[in-house]
Formats: C-alpha cells, structure tokens, sequence
C-alpha cells in the first residue's frame, strides 16, 4: 500500500497522551477474543505494511513482532478502528497461543457473582463449529461401516426416504418450538434437523463444503447493489 | 455476591493511573466485538450487582450506565479478565444497536491496504464454517439496523410466522429436490433452509453457539454404550 493511505490511517487514530492506541486481537475463526495489547504509530504501519502484528510493549519498552520469538504469530484478516478513533480491532489467524502462558486466549480468569449469571460461562473454543466437523466424520464412518446399533446406520440401512421423513418431522418440531415460546425445545430440535441434513448430504454425497459456498454466493450477490 | 468476592476481583484487577481498566464488549450471540469502554471501581462493583454494564465516561468523567438513556442496554453473560489484569472482556445480551451513532457495532471504520488482505472483510477464507461466522453477523446487523430493502429485514418485519412458513417451505424444497436425485437443487436448497433457519434463532434469541452444544451432548451421549 502507499505511504499515503497510511498516513490517513494514522490520522483518523485518536493517539493517547503515551501515543498509543488500544488494539483488540480477536480469532479470525472462532471470533473469540485473545487478548488486548497496545500500537503505537510505526507498530501500526509494520502491522499494515507486513500483514502481521506489531505492538508497542509498554512493560518493555520497545517494539514488539507478536511471535517473533515464540513463533506464535498473527495474520491480519482484517483490521477496524472504532467511532471515536481510540481502539483498534484485528481479526487474526492466529498460530498456536496467543497468550505468553501459553493458554489459546488471555482471558481465562472468570468473574464469578455478577448478577443473573450462574458463573458457568461457556468455555472458550478455539473452534466454533468443531462439532460440525466431528459430527461430519462419524456419519461418513458410519455410512461406511455400518456398525451394528447406530442410529445413523439405522437410518442409511432404512434409506433416503426414511431420511428424508425425519428431515420433514424435524423441521416440523423446528416450527412447532418457536411457536411455543421454547427456546430449549428449540434448540434440540433444531439440532435434530441439522444432524438429519447432514445425514442427508453423505446419503446424497453432497459435501457440507459445496453447501458452504454455496451460502457464500447467495451472501455475496445479495450485498450487490440491486 | 457478597461484597468479599467484589473486593477480591478489584484487587486482582490493575487499574492504571486513571484507576480505570479497559473493558472489550462483545455480543454473546454472534460473539462479534461491539465497543471498548472503560471501568473504574465503582463501575465494576455496579456491573456485578447488577447484571448490566456500567462504566467510567472518559470524556463526560462521569459514571455510566450504558442505555440510561437510550434504552440499548446491556445485559452481561459472563466476565472475564485477562492474564496481565489490565482488560475485562464482558460478553453481552445488547439491546438495540451497541453505538451511539446507531450501528450494530462500534467497529464500522475498515482500514484497507493491510499486507495479505484484499480490504474487503471479513476474508475468512481459511476456515470451513466462516461463512456461518458472516451471515450470523449480517443477520445480526440487520436484525439491530433493519436496512430498507434487505430481505431478511423483510423477514423480521414480517415475524416470526414469515419466518417458520419459509423453514416449512424450505424444507419441502429439500426433500423434494433429494427425491429429484439432484445435488445442484439440494445444494441451493439446503443452503436456503440454513439461512432461515439461522435468522429464527436470531429472532428467538438462541445463538448458534447453544446449538452446536446441544449436538455435541447428542453425540458425546451417542457415543455411550447402551
């Protein structure tokens, strides 16, 4: 990029008293936040200039390449600053921890007792639809072995149409639980759908990943100007 | 919470000169970054007690409970402060949009022209799922925004009777398009019935994150001997 789209980077930041500007670190992937750390004007430049970031350690004084001796760096997936110009938001992919301790994110110390919380907040995962995943490769183990018991060789043994009447049951729970009102009828039954739908594709051989991009067409021409 | 258990937590927390420590505020739903503020004590021990955020007004110098007068508060799911405790990270149920300037989020300045990025974000090409990760946040945004034109503005403006007749629709689509044995059909189908499917939950208030839970104790438990 040229120096001068920099420069006007650099100009809409609101720096502090110590020329610094907050800068949140969040996974790319799973959208869980890593850590928070600080930029100074020529870490933010390096950040631009190498897609990867740099901060200003306020501890040690001195410029800091994320990973540079760890190895756990950060590519830049997208870089935001925020209505009043003081903090930065970067979405990274991040590799191996982002904390010096070694944990996947910093914030792992919980605030037990805030009101109208049962201090059991879901655990951080580096994935989010790491079940997608999993669930995917036992229904293509089981489409192929077939063991004995399983509900999903029972259901690939039964055939496409018994498949396809559960995704009509399902999606008729689906219905059924929002009109209640449900929120925990809801949720199972819309995981019942989602498990059937993909019970369906493997019995189609259809990949959750053509699926996907087939969400990002729709996604993107729906952006177009119409 | 006995005031023992606030006193422990500000005595773990490094407040800076100010006595204040920076708080990232994230929606516990799409789990998308909405703001930064700052909390002083009193802040922090109000948040607790209450359940809602409170913070320290920099500008204002003044305490704030966020959506006094706006009404977009903030309900807190759960708090966590990070490894150094200088940042709380509170995931949030937010009321209406997070920005005083009427956005969704406060992060709605791109810098463009980082090294690797095509300035058009998010690029989450890396990551199977990113695109569930994307239309959660569009169907987010325009659930908070409601944009003229938007189909799925359309959706929640019509409610949720709209909403279930097109899940019922879409679903019928699928089946029908498996028993056609065409894959484009059910590719195209599949994908629709995802869609609104993901803007029911976001009408009804139940993230997807909920949902992957409830599948993996399906399949942790599928997994148990019988």
């Amino acid at each position: 990029m040229s120096l001068g789209k920099q420069e006007t980077v650099a100009a809409a930041i609101k720096w502090d008293e110590a020329g610094l500007v907050s800068a949140i670190v969040q996974d790319a992937n799973s959208k869980e936040v890593l850590m928070m750390a600080y930029m100074n004007e020529e870490s933010l430049s390096r950040s631009i200039e190498s897609g990867e970031t740099w901060f200003w350690s306020r501890s040690r004084n001195e410029l800091w390449h994320k990973g540079a001796t760890s190895g756990h760096t950060q590519r830049i997936v997208s870089m935001h600053y925020d209505c009043d110009g003081d903090t930065l938001l970067l979405r990274v992919e991040q590799k191996g921890p982002a904390c010096h301790n070694g944990t996947y994110s910093c914030f792992t110390n919980e605030v037990a007792g805030v009101a109208g919380t049962d201090g059991s907040a879901p655990a951080l995962s580096s994935e989010r639809f790491a079940m997608l995943n999993q669930l995917e490769a036992v229904i293509a183990q089981r489409y192929t072995e077939r063991p004995e018991g399983a509900y999903t060789t029972y259901l690939f043994e039964k055939g496409v149409d018994k498949i396809l009447k559960k995704v009509g049951e399902e999606s008729a729970e689906v219905i059924i639980a929002a009109k209640n009102k449900d929120n925990d009828e809801l949720r199972c039954e819309t995981s019942d759908l989602i498990f059937h739908l993909m019970v369906l594709l493997r019995e189609r051989g259809l990949s959750l990943d053509e699926v996907m991009a087939e969400l990002g067409r729709r996604h993107n021409k729906s952006k177009q100007p119409k």
